[in-house]
């Protein structure tokens, strides 16, 4: 990530992360397919726990509050990063076209993962991938607040906000 | 199209395709920067009549249903090319993780205008993005389910229904 801003994503070489983390190339792709997989590797295991969480949310749960509490679950791990690091990861993604339809297809799988939890959770079609889709807007909207505004905001609180803010924009 | 449908969109190239439109490759780098943009030079269309509907619903009406009137429109061109032209298009994209992509970003773009839209109507932020995102999982559920549904199905119908589940989803 430090290579990325000096370098730029672009200049940065699997050699030279390699090197800045003391691991050999070899073990490099041992670990991630490409250098854009350095990028997104905490990405599934964001995924992992958002769709564990929905299936853990309380059976009487409505879809988009079993959503919520997947996405709360989303943001104790994006708290841990912190908006600084989320921020940087978000100036590297924006300098470059190929990284940001990575970040598009990510999200586009939280989307169908948050689905196909809900349906296990006995929620039709279309109700399963509508709430699903609602709650991926509520994140993006949330995470750009997070990222854009000032330092040291809780991811928490903004993704509250934007539920309460999209629950009056449908009401 | 056709020829996609033939051999596949790897194994179409630029020159097949002037051929069978009777064009000469130059021609059709006037026209598309790539064989990709032929499966996409209705979106910009599709975009443009959706943002001017946006512009245009009622002074009164809410941010989400302004989107409404703009998927409304879009659903008129969407009805013209029909159903089974719909679906042999996404029958190609689906083979293709480039087109794949390609369609993520498209759908992006359909957010992002909807939402510049909106702040051009005076709606603030972050209501202006949700109202935009929650329109566009609207239109992919309804679109999905028009292609994969029965023949001849209404795309203003399933848009109707699809708007109407969201709003009990987030009620």
């Amino acid at each position: 990530m430090e290579l990325f801003e000096e370098r730029g994503f672009e200049g940065t070489t699997v050699a030279d992360i390699a090197e800045r983390a003391g691991l050999t190339k070899r073990t490099f792709f041992r670990y991630f397919g490409d250098k854009r997989e350095v990028l997104f590797s905490g990405t599934e295991l964001l995924e992992a726990g958002f769709v564990e969480a929905i299936a853990a949310a309380p059976a009487d749960a409505s879809p988009l509050d079993a959503v919520a509490a997947g996405l709360d679950a989303m943001a104790d791990r994006l708290q841990d990063v912190g908006d600084a690091g989320a921020r940087k990861r978000q100036a590297i993604i924006a300098a470059n076209p190929d990284l940001q339809e990575r970040e598009l297809i990510k999200m586009n799988g939280f989307a169908t993962a948050a689905a196909a939890a809900l349906r296990d959770r006995g929620v039709t079609e279309p109700a399963a991938s509508l709430a699903a889709e609602a709650g991926i807007a509520v994140l993006r909207i949330a995470f750009a607040r997070w990222i854009e505004g000032p330092p040291g905001q809780d991811i928490h609180e903004l993704l509250h906000e934007s539920l309460v803010e999209l629950k009056a924009v449908a009401a």
